[in-house]
């Protein structure tokens, strides 16, 4: 099994040098290769063309982070971020990136649920969610409800559970959304996504491959609620 | 000819434990490979995205069946549980997965119907006809519905026909679906399909490839549905 | 290169038996391997999924024509028919296929504008248009436009050119639809497609490749015209 | 790592007849081998169907430019044109192709503008965008649009800067957009990308990397704003 499926040339990394034994695996496993392999699968999906969007992992102390303004569907191990969660210094910088901006909101993530991984998207029907609702978006009755947890109990929602996802007001700069999205984080114990309006998603799990399973299934319950407004049907049944 | 096109490591089993050499074949159409593909396939049609939806195969008095809470699109053999389709006794546990909640479903559309495969999806194409119509599914004079089934007697719908899909209601949780799903199928002989509301479709046939035939033709259908809706087409056409 | 993408095991067959040397060739441009090329593509366009649609090449006097009820997405080259134009008798039939019901209708365009290739979609924009517009679909002033010829004299039409494609009423079995086909052929010599209504589209070209681009640029616009008349925009601009 | 993933025979290219030498290279960064991968890529999004659309690089004093009438998502690097920018003239020419109409207006840009790669697609959602907006195509307080260079100073659009896109009026053939698409370019100094009516979009940059990630943002503006539009929502915010 290749390590990724995206045919850069590994050999040509030198493990000696920048840190590059932290992004350098032959194991598919590794934070460094799954993160690549979700950017390109992403990018298929429209979550982050135009270099929008970005995906994080968390492991052993380490936040694995794609850097600002690259093509998500062309992105190398090389190309990757390493910080120290605890320090928030930079382990490795690649070579003619700068850091997401998304960086310090990632951070504040890990910190304050000590969630394994975050995947922001610019998914339009994220936008367009934000576009049609207020404070809150609002779906119950739906049965891809049931992936999304309930955080505040043990388990997930259930088919006729009310999902709540809280929508943040956008800022100039991504780095200025970092109070507010910890307020918000804080005020609402029982979500693992937060919108904000006329800019994206951000949604986070113990580990990349819940926080996939949140992406995907908040995305077509997005998505779907669009379809509903078209035909003016309420998003939160009538009991 | 790979068995499969998912790179996974078939070195790697050993088929002399856990009853391995039930889902281990280097043959691409041994179901534990056929359910693999079709699973990544569909995952690429948005029908399974989020881990929604399942796909089954019974063969030689044994049930295949994708996991409950797997990536479609990652799924390998080994992933895969087998049980007994008259004993209804699990006969392959992968390590680290629970059972599809779809499992009864599809024992059920097996005994009942004798059917060779069943596909479930969540496609949001079924969900949204669920909520443009009221207890069936109908559309006439669509060449695509020469794609499916009679049942009551022999050969496929004719252009003209009407064809009629049952929506059940659905429930809090998959497994109480079973008696009203029994029920639907019984007083609907000649459908080959049933839409959960709020929820997806269930499709079977003969084997797996009728199966698939009936799943793309009906989603077509359905989706063709919406698109006429939003003109104010009757899906009907009165003659 | 390889002769082909589907990763069909070529050393499987036996070109001594069943005229298999007819569609047996490790040249990519082998009109039965083209085909499998194609039919590929187009399943991911929508445009035959469920076994619908169909692909065929005239060649040295031969018809290549992809059998009924396959699945487009998995065709190889010994699931081809092989026909003699002139005669219209098989030179080869596949094991296990029954013909194209378009078999007629591919040798009915063949004879009467000399076309080298055929391709027919199920594509939900031409059924759609079909039930947008009343005897003829009508689009100017696109530059897409400018893809399709005017046959009627040399050379494609213009930008602000009116393109027109008839559209035939459906029958209740394809090969029914054999008659009108051929007098709606003849009605339009400046036509290089027909569509057909609640079924889909035939278009031709005297070879693949030109076939289907046209395929591809009426596609576009048909999907363009439902947009336009989403937005109350009419198709044909006013001078 | 392949020079390419077209699976092309690049053995069969004689790099000694025909200034093949200009368009064959072992590496994937050579603007010949760039081109075809993007064009595959952009083929997937439905921005260059039926032959349409087109992409340009420019590198020392040498223009790279994809012929007219060629599948885009099967293009090769021997089917470029190279043409010197200072003198115009072709320095290779492939057999059995016309150059595109497009080579005037990528030379017009490159000229006035300094750029160093051009992306023209016929994009439905830059066409639709022609139909609902007059001479300006304009958005604001979407994240996204921080992808979008101010040129008339450093740096990119902020999220609440409102983005202006020009939009040319269509001529009858693509060489008499020249003097228009000059004139455009030069009265508007401070976009990347002018929309040609009922026709697509224009998008240029330093390099082909910056000139795709303007592209792409540019699209799912455009398709962001028609979601917008259907909904009543306006595109430019209110203060």
């Amino acid at each position: 099994m290749a390590c990724c499926e995206c045919h850069h040339d590994e050999t040509a990394i030198d493990v000696t040098v920048n840190n590059n034994h932290l992004i350098y695996s032959k194991n598919p496993k590794h934070p460094a290769n799954v993160i690549c392999e979700l950017c390109r699968l992403f990018y298929t999906s429209g979550w982050c063309t135009g270099t929008g969007g970005g995906v994080s992992i968390r492991e052993d102390g380490k936040a694995y982070i794609a850097p600002s303004g690259v093509h998500k569907e062309r992105m190398i191990p090389s190309d990757m971020f390493v910080l120290d969660t605890d320090t928030k210094e930079y382990l490795r910088t690649p070579e003619g990136y700068k850091a997401s901006a998304c960086t310090p909101l990632f951070l504040d993530i890990y910190r304050i649920r000590d969630a394994g991984a975050c995947i922001h998207t610019h998914s339009q029907n994220a936008v367009m969610c934000t576009l049609l609702f207020d404070k809150y978006f609002e779906i119950s009755n739906i049965e891809q409800i049931k992936a999304i947890p309930k955080l505040t109990e043990t388990g997930n929602l259930w088919y006729s559970d009310k999902l709540v996802i809280p929508i943040l007001e956008n800022t100039e700069r991504e780095e200025e959304l970092s109070d507010s999205l910890q307020q918000c984080i804080k005020e609402n114990p029982g979500t693992t996504a937060i919108l904000v309006r006329r800019h994206g998603i951000f949604v986070w799990g113990p580990n990349i491959w819940k926080a996939k399973v949140y992406t995907e299934a908040l995305d077509y319950l997005l998505e779907l609620a669009i379809k509903m407004k078209q035909f003016g049907i309420p998003t939160v049944k009538e009991k």
